[in-house]
């Protein structure tokens, strides 16, 4: 089985997401000994925003900008290292409300028709089914589900919007928020988060209210 | 009175939401003929994204890379063109549910504490008073505020709760949604929304239920 490993914030070592998407993939590994991780670390290594010269080379246009080929390489082998994994875990810091940019230039690379979604008379469908996604959530504040600053969360609620509409459906978060209250809250919400990962089952039976 | 310009489509002259953009700006300027226009086009001169460079130089880290402290610069200017606007003018195509990276990139540059917003004892307070937003919004498909899809969309609920965030809350949205229908329905669409441009009073003031 293949596990498919990505970071996104910008804060190194000392990323609550980053550490969360690690304590996820180490504890896949501990259930499922024969899973082979493939990591991407976006922020380190991102992709270039997506671009007219993008637009062209996808109608063909011969491109002759070695930056830019490297760059639809990179984007190529996102796509076939998605098509390739059972397993997704993705580590994901709120930033002004949404995700960091090199993950949803991620995402403009992976939300290809033909290849994870198609049109159909009923509407798009999704084509990645059989999957399974984790999200490791990182934020300063907190957004209850039905309080009104839900409305502003454009992170988590995009990711999994977006997986859905892609068909990963079997989407597992994994929370901690309310890191900017303080040292203190911030501790208790990464050990609550560290206990939620430790009590996850094989391909994500997870036993507390974060399955959603 | 100053007005900010953005575009981010990668389109180019094949852009809805960069004409409609266009036509906001050449409204006001007939309505408001001393208008100063700044004009930034995010897709043919973006910002890096983010990151852990970015967050040293704020930390007060000295910066020898060239194209860093060229893109810290930028990012500086972006915050004093903004603070300096009466009226902003933000072209926004839905790319994938959401905006496209350099906008996000340009927002993660302008949110800054103690600049657009402050932290108080009763929580964030915006600090962008007395500016009027209009955003030109191209959608590939129809996000009615009550259907099912409503929840999609990470475009112009995330942009209106961003500014919202910033203290902007006079907020216009021209829309042409159901682009990708067929070029019928883009005309039909593009129509209706230079109609509702046509129909803008001075300071933003809208006859139709565009208004939000």
């Amino acid at each position: 089985m293949q596990l498919l490993h990505l970071d996104s914030s910008v804060l190194g070592a000392a990323s609550a997401s980053r550490r969360l998407s690690a304590e996820i993939v180490a504890r896949q590994l501990a259930l499922l000994p024969d899973l082979a991780v493939t990591y991407r670390d976006l922020a380190a290594d991102p992709p270039l925003h997506l671009s007219a010269a993008h637009m062209a080379a996808r109608m063909g246009e011969v491109i002759e900008d070695a930056t830019l080929n490297e760059d639809l390489v990179k984007g190529n082998a996102y796509l076939d290292e998605l098509l390739a994994a059972d397993i997704v875990v993705i580590g994901a810091p709120m930033y002004n409300f949404s995700i960091p940019t090199p993950l949803k230039a991620w995402i403009d690379r992976i939300a290809v028709a033909g290849k994870t979604f198609s049109y159909t008379a009923g509407g798009p469908e999704g084509l990645l089914k059989n999957k399974k996604a984790f999200i490791a959530s990182a934020r300063g504040s907190s957004y209850p589900a039905n309080g009104p600053s839900a409305a502003f969360d454009h992170q988590e609620s995009y990711l999994t919007g977006l997986l859905a509409f892609l068909g990963m459906t079997d989407v597992t978060i994994v929370r901690a928020e309310g890191l900017a209250i303080g040292p203190e809250a911030k501790d208790a919400a990464l050990a609550r988060a560290s206990e939620d990962i430790a009590a996850l089952t094989a391909w994500g039976q997870v036993s507390t209210n974060q399955r959603i």
